[in-house]
């Protein structure tokens, strides 16, 4: 200890886990694309990288949703500390809505509101984490579980979706990769990153494959209810009476509103396993020390959920259906891409990216990159999500934006195309 | 690995850590004295254990405030994600609201925006723990961040408030408790539980002793400015030529929204220690991998700040002066509690129990739960903010109400008290 004088020596550091569990982020992989286009640039820029369509006035959310925050700002009713578990009302109203889906009632008490769906993953690879515990992740996925499980110590095993059966599950992959301390098992419906939507029977599958593991299902249904083709969405909770089974959602993506910061975690578990197993203690014990989403946010939710109108889902739905098929239809013009399955939900579709038929591209990233310096057009290289040399491209942009993203990106393939 | 069957044994667990981490928190131990009320009883329930008063109708936010949220939410232009470390017109708006009371101005890059102070104080703490490293922090406290610390294992060496001194830091205890391993000492002003405001001169003893010690100061204002007494607030800013600063604040208190869960963690860094060492970019590291305040709350941050009226300010300082001094000569009434010295600032005062004086009663959790059960008041133990046989009383509602809850107690502390 040094004694009268300044301190040459600081003691703080800072904690290293934290740069490790946020090195690879969408975000982080997106700002490095888009550092590299010319701001001064003469066409606009066009963003095909993330997941927000939020900005585009087709895409403008529910005039009921804005008003129904105004209407609970105005009543001062919900200024104050929120219940962590959520207020009543909002707990209701999520339970009510999920239910409509599911052939049993969720109760108030199986709903626990987080700040976005970010917060429900959080909170719920937290309480998973254990010494030695795996959890079984998809590749490609998102890589915020991977941030939160790295930073949780929660160790993480790959199971591969598999792109010549629509992105299904490998299975066997799953049977394979655990083991006696796997805890749980991730799957996204709709498909982030690949537009995929998982069928009934398959979902089945999954739930059977879980429970003959003794592992909990997580069901990451942010895009619930964003498909547009001939997949309707079935939530994971169906099963719960086969495996338990934590969904976690959001109003962001069929509101479009991510920036509201409202979310949920839900228990579907009819046989009262999470409770038995402390899981449920576990996800209060989490609430009661973390932040909480906006108390007034949660006081409009009753009337956001409740109405709604069906004409506002289905001019999102059809927007969304517009721009899949533009999409697929024009990177069938772009010999170097391929698209697997055409994309029957969620925002997003997956194309591999066919080196060989390129000049002086090295990977993914630099197609990325040269494509954001060239063109202005960002799109997401695809080891941000697990799959190197693949790409990942959002459609949810004004379809005419969407067309010229496209073109440009054709010109920008046929410009470094193999000469033969 | 059981095969075909279904698995008799699940093998998820929940994370401990997590319950030891929460086990103590105000609201939970205000839950459990609040078990005690008969709901149906005659009187209302007078609830001086917790610090919101936005309930009150004297202590409804500024309606500049309001219409803040209302233009923001209309506007459609605030529906997206945000940056991790807020959008950029919020930070600069903190970065001058901040700047009026420093020597100084403070840049936008100094000011990242959080989920209310709680988010803050965790951010601050997570990015500070490493293998053995420890933390100093005031008795009586602010238990959240106890819990924080207990989570990310986080050692903590606790220094005492001194009574006798208005409340003012022990110094010479802080500087037996550091050792090689101390990174921080954390500082509540105005204080919560105390209601003391610290002095210029005493600041400038912190931050000469944290300099000494290599230690940064963490200095929670989230109280800033009610203050009503002799002594101005001074931020601990003012000091960050000598040691590095992180403050910690919100809108929450001196707007009376917390549930509006806007907050703020500010680096007071003249010299750029900070980012020297590396605290800089952790706390990046965790605004990446964590959830951020709502996009249009932010929005509305520049409005908020900068158009509230000074009326409105004054009213709930004159308030919250009344108040006090209700609080204070009523307390002087009651035999069995003493308090140390008169609140000068925030919503709580620390009164001393005197249990020689009272029959039957154990300790200050049985005087809240008998309390609770006969009087219907609310108060909370000192053990939950680490003084045992003290009582945190907040004044912070209606003068009337606070009136009705003080002469409870007296009538109370009279029927219990030991027979001569």
């Amino acid at each position: 200890m040094e004694n009268g004088t300044a301190a040459e020596k600081w003691r703080f550091r800072g904690n290293e886990v934290l740069n490790t569990a946020s090195a690879i982020t969408i975000r982080g992989v997106l700002n490095e694309v888009m550092d590299n286009i010319e701001e001064s640039g003469p066409r606009p820029i066009i963003p095909l990288g993330h997941g927000d369509p939020s900005a585009f006035p087709c895409f403008r959310t529910a005039q009921i949703a804005e008003e129904a925050i105004v209407d609970a700002v105005r009543s001062a009713q919900f200024n104050g500390y929120a219940s962590t578990v959520g207020i009543p009302p909002a707990r209701s109203a999520i339970a009510d809505y999920l239910s409509k889906d599911l052939p049993y009632k969720l109760s108030p008490d199986d709903i626990y509101l987080t700040i976005g769906c970010t917060q429900a993953i959080e909170a719920i690879l937290t309480v998973l984490a254990r010494p030695n515990a795996n959890i079984l992740l998809p590749r490609p996925g998102f890589p915020f579980y991977e941030a939160r499980a790295a930073y949780s110590h929660l160790k993480v095993r790959h199971f591969d979706l598999l792109p010549e059966k629509g992105w299904e599950v490998d299975l066997d992959a799953v049977e394979a990769l655990a083991d006696e301390n796997t805890v749980a098992m991730a799957i996204i419906n709709p498909g982030n990153p690949c537009g995929n939507v998982f069928k009934y029977q398959h979902l089945k599958k999954v739930a059977a494959t879980a429970r003959k593991l003794g592992i909990l299902v997580i069901a990451d249904e942010v895009y619930d209810h964003l498909t547009f083709g001939s997949s309707p969405f079935v939530p994971m909770g169906v099963f719960g009476n086969i495996v338990p089974v934590i969904t976690v959602g959001s109003i962001s993506k069929r509101w479009i509103v991510p920036g509201w910061r409202l979310g949920w975690l839900a228990t579907n578990d009819q046989n009262g396993i999470l409770q038995k197993y402390g899981i449920v203690d576990c996800i209060k014990g989490f609430l009661n020390i973390t932040s909480d989403p906006a108390t007034f946010i949660q006081g409009a939710l009753p009337q956001i959920l409740g109405k709604t109108g069906d004409d506002f889902f289905s001019k999102i739905v059809n927007i969304l259906r517009e721009v899949a098929d533009i999409c697929y239809d024009r990177i069938e013009e772009i010999p170097c891409i391929t698209c697997p399955s055409k994309p029957e939900g969620s925002l997003f579709v997956m194309v591999k990216l066919n080196l060989a038929l390129l000049e002086n591209i090295k990977d993914d990233i630099d197609f990325c990159v040269k494509l954001a310096k060239e063109e202005s057009v960002v799109i997401l290289p695809g080891v941000a999500v697990g799959l190197k040399n693949w790409l990942r491209i959002t459609f949810a942009i004004e379809p005419s934006s969407l067309e010229e993203g496209l073109g440009r990106i054709k010109a920008f393939s046929l410009r470094h195309a193999k000469k033969q």
